[in-house]
């Protein structure tokens, strides 16, 4: 195997990478039966796929393999290539997609150990490669005890659920999920994707009819869930538990806020365990992922968007690598104040993540 | 009946203001059998409704009379007070909380009549209250008849129906009525209030637990119909709709304007009947209501957010009269240069309704 190569590491974070199995059959082999013989892949997943292509063109293995499934060429093609020191990866095992909650447990824990041999365990020499620990959130208790199962392992550094979902994500029956999270330090991913899709609700009143309507519309389901996690008072019951929101875009986030604090302040007595501004809170326990990172004509459009959000303390790049809208670290921002471009780039996910 | 007696007309057009029947046997008068006996009033939604109270306290009519069911007295409260050239009215028949398609197409005509003869043919001698045709939209065909039925009426000036829908509304089963608003040259307004409520889809994925969650929600709504106007291309088979979008804030415009034309561009040959960029038909086609006005502690980033959503040409005033999160035209909003107050306040509204 190729060994990592990169002359100078840049104070880069790469938030949001996705590896792949090289072969479905891969991830079988981490199954016991019957599930084994059920599983064939993701495939299509049937409803929202994207019409053009998912992945950057120039990503498949130089042997022609799948997209990321390389450990090797993934850190030629990305880390090295930009001097990124750390790349949290999220596989996508879309394990929500399944209407048995046992499948889908099985599915997630498959990915996790292929994650851990393929990724983390080995592969992994300089550490550079830190993983996400994906659940199934229709079975909140198999959930927590697939996060208790990899508490103290070296390299993971977060739980990872699709935010497509049956219902908004501050109800009571994710709970297992988030103590799990907080009791073994792990903060909570949401990434999308499996939105109307399999027993999941879709995030728009009724179905959308097209993958760009589909795919625009994804910002509306990171917003639902926030609202939730707001609303019901998630952080005042798991204080040390932290939100992390990947691939969803930031800039939704000030018009949130706002529209948050103003419906607090005439409606809290129906929230009373809501004790503080949902700013606040969010403050605190939210940190969100940069790409697809907004892209107006007036760059300087962005940069007053990211005071608004308050950038500084909440904001972490991601790539999403290799997936086809990926947001390179040396061109897709404006530029940027030195101090955050170092909090956006670097400072906020190694906090987060206690990362060197 | 009390005259109005306003001293001073300070170009304000009101483009939110809900009139209310004073008992909901002037409704009934308005229907024949069978639906006048099963008809029994909007009462309580059932699902989400305001814990604290729905109206603001001093709009009681000084009978006691249910808020804005007193054309005299809300002249005298909103029109008068603040010096306001033409209010347009919105009745909520929550029409579309029926199941039966028929029902809702009576209580949608019903209430245009009583709107026509207590507010706009009656008790209106200065003529500046203008009317808003209510639809419902689970009978597309019927609602299309009903727009005819108004055609060339002196006071109706658009056309209303509630987001709370089963599929987003640019698909084609809503063509019907854009046809019937564009041959007749009215706007077609969405207003919210029947997300997850009788036949209606919820706007979140899954359903909210709290009033405040599924009334912060509503801005999810207006976006989700939005993205399909603009996906669906709408605007390129009706050249003359125009949409306005009332009482769901507008601060979420930039962002969401930045997205669609961020995920146009690599996917347009998805959507080929979407020929220009989606902020351009957005421009040319569509209007929103600025009430709720966000309010964030630092008035410089509305501002700055009104510039991004270009709120000289898009931004249109209201007050939500009566209800309880009221925004007065003289202290929701910052300090505005002249020609952007002039524009937001009065010229905007004063092009899209003809008025003088």
């Amino acid at each position: 195997m190729k060994k990592s190569n990169v002359k100078k590491l840049n104070d880069i974070i790469d938030c949001d990478v996705h590896p792949h199995p090289s072969d479905y059959n891969v991830i079988k082999s981490y199954m016991s039966e019957p599930w084994r013989s059920r599983f064939n892949g993701n495939g299509k997943r049937g409803i929202y796929d994207n019409p053009i292509h998912v992945n950057r063109l120039d990503s498949v293995t130089p042997h022609g393999g799948y997209p990321c499934s390389d450990p090797s060429y993934m850190r030629e093609q990305l880390l090295d290539e930009y001097g990124i020191n750390y790349a949290i990866l999220l596989p996508r095992a879309f394990a929500t997609k399944y209407p048995s909650p046992d499948f889908a447990t099985v599915v997630a824990s498959a990915f996790n150990d292929w994650l851990a041999d393929v990724w983390l365990d080995n592969n992994n020499e300089d550490g550079r490669c830190k993983g996400s620990i994906t659940v199934a959130h229709q079975d909140p208790q198999a959930a927590a005890k697939e996060i208790d199962r990899w508490a103290g392992h070296p390299h993971m550094v977060q739980v990872m659920m699709d935010s497509g979902a049956r219902a908004p994500f501050g109800q009571r029956q994710y709970y297992p999920i988030y103590e799990a999270c907080e009791r073994n330090g792990f903060p909570i991913a949401l990434h999308p994707g499996t939105e109307g899709v399999g027993p999941n609700e879709i995030m728009t009143p009724g179905y959308p009819t097209t993958y760009i309507e589909w795919h625009t519309g994804l910002m509306l389901s990171f917003q639902a869930h926030l609202i939730s996690f707001i609303t019901e008072g998630v952080f005042e019951r798991f204080p040390g538990l932290k939100l992390v929101l990947v691939e969803g875009g930031s800039a939704w986030l000030p018009p949130l806020l706002w529209r948050l604090d103003a419906e607090w302040k005439p409606l809290r007595e129906e929230v009373p365990w809501v004790k503080k501004r949902p700013s606040e809170y969010i403050l605190e326990h939210v940190r969100i992922t940069s790409q697809p990172l907004e892209n107006p004509d007036n760059r300087e459009h962005l940069l007053q968007m990211f005071e608004m959000m308050d950038a500084k303390n909440i904001l972490m790049f991601s790539s999403d690598y290799p997936h086809w809208d990926f947001d390179s670290p040396t061109r897709s921002f404006p530029k940027l104040p030195e101090e955050l471009k170092k909090r956006i780039f670097f400072e906020n996910a190694r906090a987060l993540y206690n990362l060197d």
